[in-house]
């Protein structure tokens, strides 16, 4: 690994949240400025000259280089949260987890129709939440147009999902 | 109230989380770029001529301004987060809500001792979770030099509260 490496800012934490799994931490990142605005440049590239209308990012560690980005781009910024916690008319959409299902919902004013949007979290894992926030957005008219991670944990299939559901490109800075 | 003022992009939403209730949505605000810039420029504003090390901010919401106004400071930022979300090594702080308690958690290598640091959520309510930040950064040997919110709601008493525990500025772009 470089020194100097986005990687090198990645902490694994051993059997967090259960036994045996590797957790990516990311706050060492959080903590370097110019780490900070690396990654953002990283991320922001692909989308510089394509035309995006809004970011969406989920709930909560993707709320946070997620609304840089839309900073960054210029666009407006849709937060995806957990059931219970957006205010406003909203709709909700179900996906799986490993036992029982959970849901993702986002308002029903946040996307105007035809809308091309990008969506944004830390880590693409199975890929539930990122394929629930999609399925968001086009039940409001929207276009997901891309999907940015930073970490892509690609043994766990969730690249392979969304190349699979949507049309567009899944971009991410690290893969393990 | 002026059109084109921070307030005319706070949504009221009549009972919300319960019956009563009437919660300050910032999505509208999310969703304008321009209006966007302004509210960090606005928080970054008073801390512009003073030496601050970190921002630390309260997740959900709070992850969202103050991750850019760590970025538009150039300075670390620290995610505050709910019991059980954050992976490494940690301290809690559990603090009173209306009916039993609930906890805030912080990495204990996030704060480097002496450290000036700004906590910044996007509402002050009670005050309840920003004195739990507070409380964690003294433990670990920080200095809370600044408390910033886009909304003070000064009728539930957390800017007296603030103002009593801590010696240091509560900042606030709106008050309620």
């Amino acid at each position: 690994m470089q020194p100097d490496s986005i990687q090198s800012f990645i902490r694994d934490v051993h059997d967090f949240p259960k036994p045996g799994i590797i957790f990516k931490d990311i706050t060492p990142l959080l903590e370097n400025p110019k780490m900070v605005d690396r990654v953002l440049q990283e991320l922001a590239a692909p989308y510089r000259k394509e035309r995006i209308d809004a970011i969406a990012a989920i709930e909560s560690r993707g709320f946070l280089f997620g609304f840089l980005l839309a900073k960054e781009l210029g666009v407006p910024f849709i937060p995806v949260r957990k059931e219970g916690k957006l205010p406003y008319k909203k709709i909700r959409q179900e996906y799986s987890l490993e036992y029982g299902t959970a849901a993702m919902e986002m308002h029903e004013d946040a996307v105007q129709k035809g809308w091309r949007i990008v969506i944004h979290d830390d880590l693409l894992a199975t890929g539930g939440t990122a394929n629930a926030a999609g399925q968001l957005i086009q039940k409001l008219g929207g276009e997901v147009t891309g999907f940015s991670f930073i970490i892509n944990l690609d043994f766990l299939g969730g690249f392979h999902l969304l190349s699979k559901a949507y049309n567009c490109g899944t971009h991410y800075l690290i893969r393990y």
